[in-house]
């Protein structure tokens, strides 16, 4: 596989090359990658430019919103001049002038229970950089049901948690249930300190990276939770949940169909 | 303070001024405030965005290198077409694009002795992006006599680390001297996973807006080290150190003349 690399991509991707831990081999692994972004916000940001920046060869990018002022303190992929594109066109040639190695499949759509399964279905590995209750699990239902590994990302305020889902213990084995709609401020209502998706969004392209490279230890069956303000680090244990509506022996969901997603949608926190 | 902000500036920020740890009093003091960024490589370029993000209203950026192809899988400020332009033209328009409250103060030219004193006495806060022990131990010693603080940053291979430094403990009271040039490898040699400087570059942009917002607990004290294969932190306390030679009783160094710093520069790593 190294030797499909030009030299262009030598230059590159020469530090990455480098490492044992990579070479020739592991780039062209990623090369060969096709991630599925949902969210081109906060989260979506810093984790499309590390990916795109890695060489990964197809990045989806699924998003329905369009950019606002109010999203520039924090989505450094859009610039002032992008208020009011759709967030997947900004992503796009953010992306295009970055690294030409990267293939952008764009979807400016809501992510619902109807198209989810076919949105996930080309990609190797979903990044879930959504701002909402609906989306994250109907994303876990729907990657778990495919067993398509799933790196989940979210910020409130100066906290941020991350984990990686691949099969079991799923997020539902966490939180059985969405909260109901209305009871959780999202960052409109809260706020967010604007570098936190940068940190976590970095932290979920590195749990992507190891996915693609099977190097080092992931999150899986780990819950990170991150401080910000006390720049303070925490590990929860995942453990199976053996009454898991999704991945255990007594699951009730066996399709998207099964589940409920009200107002499930793609908004990039 | 508050008061300043006008429209666009509260809808841009909002995501802050909504916070009670922020508000608008909190906003207007980014807005007032003066970081110098050593390096616009692979740590500067996270920093710069999202400080540029936050709204800090003047950012230094002092580096002497121009971009190349091999530091685009990192450097996510930098596009494929600006190879071989200087990196603070490029990270200059970057900014420019991303926020007009933001004004930009590039310093073309190497970190040195001469130069370092009348370059960080201008700001409140200096963050060193730099890739190399020489630069390292200069911004420390001059930071710490002129009592600015400092964020520092480093990245190598899989494992980075950070701390904050306002007057003591400082650099030196962990490592008293440079190891010789030549014993440790630089990313060039060694190399480095692409977004671990997304990651530490973050944390260290995270330091610098709690500096100026007096909010939370920063790394003073402590040295955050971070394993991105493993997915681990861990800290390791920073004690005064009663023979360093810049910040105890016992201090040898009392102006950077004093020290020794060859080859100090300011590529960013």
């Amino acid at each position: 596989m190294g030797l499909s690399l030009d030299a262009e991509q030598l230059d590159r991707y020469s530090r990455h090359i480098i490492m044992d831990e990579i070479g020739p081999e592991g780039q062209a692994a990623v090369l060969d990658s096709r991630v599925l972004v949902v969210g081109a916000g906060g989260l979506g940001a810093p984790v499309l430019q590390y990916l795109a920046a890695a060489g990964v060869g197809t990045l989806g990018i699924a998003d329905d919103d369009v950019v606002e002022r109010s999203n520039l303190q924090r989505q450094v992929i859009h610039g002032n001049d992008d208020v009011g594109r759709p967030k997947v066109d900004s992503a796009a040639e953010f992306i295009n002038n970055q690294n030409p190695d990267v293939d952008v499949e764009s979807y400016e759509t809501r992510v619902t229970q109807d198209n989810v399964e076919s949105l996930i279905e080309e990609y190797d590995i979903v990044v879930d950089a959504s701002d909402n209750f609906p989306t994250r699990f109907l994303l876990n239902d729907a990657c778990m049901l495919a067993n398509i590994p799933l790196s989940h990302g979210a910020v409130y305020k100066f906290e941020g948690q991350a984990t990686t889902l691949t099969g079991g213990p799923c997020y539902r084995c966490l939180f059985p249930e969405a909260p109901p709609e209305g009871t959780i401020p999202n960052c409109a209502e809260a706020g967010v300190l604007g570098v936190l998706p940068g940190t976590i969004g970095a932290i979920q392209a590195t749990e992507v990276l190891k996915l693609i490279l099977d190097e080092g230890d992931t999150l899986e069956g780990r819950l990170l939770a991150y401080d910000a303000s006390g720049m303070s680090f925490d590990f929860v244990p995942i453990a199976p949940n053996p009454a898991c509506p999704v991945c255990s022996d007594q699951a009730k969901i066996e399709s998207v169909a099964d589940g409920e997603y009200a107002g499930a949608c793609t908004l990039g926190d």
